[in-house]
């Protein structure tokens, strides 16, 4: 089973790679980009034997997620399964 | 117009980040994860002059990848409107 964490910066805070992403776009002329904001996308392949309840893997994903994949002081993160 | 670009490292290319990810999880007694690929998503907020037409867009968006958002040597990306 694969299963999708996608990790972002909370709304407030602020992303300097995003703004310096947006600049340069503005510089290779492509017009109109307003806001760029940079994630992270983590995919993970689980073994059968610990994926056949969808519940209990999408907790042990957030459980992944609050440990490990993303900081809780500044970044929110979203569970996607298959 | 809100679009996302998601950009992964090709299938081919070693990981070493998702790697690292994966034996961590282990460490932290997660158990079944067979492999762990870790990408970037890059949410752009494009204004409305630049993004009537979506096939225009989409072919914008594939340009910036190609210029900059992604490295055609190691990575592929994939364009989302919306």
């Amino acid at each position: 089973m694969k299963a999708t964490v996608v990790v972002r910066l909370k709304s407030e805070v602020l992303d300097p790679q995003g703004d310096a992403v947006r600049r340069a776009l503005g510089t290779l002329g492509f017009e109109g980009v307003k806001n760029v904001r940079i994630g992270k996308i983590v995919e993970i392949e689980i073994d059968e034997a610990h994926s056949k309840d969808p519940k209990d893997l999408t907790e042990r994903l957030a459980k992944m997620s609050d440990e490990m994949l993303a900081n809780p002081v500044i970044e929110d993160y979203e569970v996607k399964l298959g």
